[in-house]
């Protein structure tokens, strides 16, 4: 059965999964990248970015799995880019260049309405101006059979979680202590909320978390 | 030269270092045995209970080091005990028996003072009513060349953290989400207190994160 997924996930030491500050040279916020320092080195990474080589080992095998397979995704207005407020043109595109790294349809939250992109490859771009919930509908039916990523930012990864929708998160914890930034998990109460850690799976540059719900 | 370390901290995913409502019955606090349980089934946590076996590896190695060659020893009010406010009277003489793991000089943080107890083999409890400045003075002052151990909890940890007097920090995160407790790091930039993590080591039950200080 389809399942709702968080994957690949970068979290500090201190708890954070971006930095803060987002903007165009700063897609990740400041110090962000510290988080993907994992992910930047694997083969998976670098072919995704037409680039050849990369490392292959544990890091990679999770990368590549969060990856493939997906239905669909949802992302964050953030995720989507640096643009706040209104769309002022339809000129903003992603971060992703002309072929985003999707290939599925993918829903980005939004409080502000715009028609459908179609990118090369595969990813379409829907607009979701009524919420999370609204969201995942969507991306069920666009997904069949297959897994839903929710693939970021934190505040929607929360809002997700909160509302009890995720089946499965895996998160790849690195040795780096950011200061600042955007909590993953500060407030919440995950453990009421049925989550557990299933299994814990050190890699070459960050531990890889693989958190389950009970109920 | 006589450093100022923190070790062997449990730590859950989500950040906390103890969990709630300590009591008698919850030393740790509801649910934070559970940060414990890579140190709970070494050889040096059984064979400091008086048992025999116990396991070795990476965690017993982290285990045995945390627990030796110390100078003194500095601890928060609650991790000596649960009695609050006032003591009642002389009867409370920490969670160990009769003999106490440390060995050696140990400053409990307190806002009443308490005369000193000698304990056996070779923990004295001193009580210090002025603050972590002058339980690190007095600290200082009995260790000599060795190093001064701050034993916790989280809240005493924070304080010293802030106060920029930590030289290094070794904390054992472990794959579970504890919900709610007593938070390490939450509201504090230790990056900016000059904080970094200097190596990463998985280990039988936890992920080893050294935490060094640059300037």
């Amino acid at each position: 059965m389809s399942k709702v997924v968080v994957q690949s996930i970068g979290l500090s030491l201190d708890g954070f999964a971006a930095g803060t500050d987002q903007s165009l040279e700063n897609p990740l916020g400041v110090l962000g990248p510290e988080l993907m320092e994992w992910f930047f080195p694997t083969k998976t990474f670098i072919e995704q970015h037409g680039g050849e080589g990369g490392e292959t080992g544990i890091d990679d095998g999770f990368a590549a799995e969060s990856m493939s397979g997906k239905g669909a995704w949802i992302l964050g207005r953030n995720m989507f880019g640096p643009v706040r407020g209104p769309w002022p043109d339809d000129e903003w595109k992603g971060w992703w260049g002309g072929e985003p790294p999707y290939h599925v349809p993918t829903f980005v939250l939004t409080h502000h309405a715009r028609e459908p992109i179609e990118m090369k490859g595969g990813t379409t771009f829907h607009f979701v101006t009524d919420g999370i919930h609204s969201a995942l509908q969507q991306a069920r039916a666009a997904a069949g059979y297959k897994d839903i990523r929710i693939g970021g930012g934190a505040a929607t990864i929360r809002q997700f979680l909160e509302a009890g929708l995720i089946d499965e998160m895996h998160l790849a914890l690195r040795p780096v202590i950011l200061g600042r930034g955007e909590p993953l998990f500060a407030g919440l109460d995950l453990r009421e909320l049925g989550y557990q850690v299933g299994k814990m799976v050190p890699g070459e540059r960050a531990v890889h978390m693989f958190i389950t719900r009970i109920s």
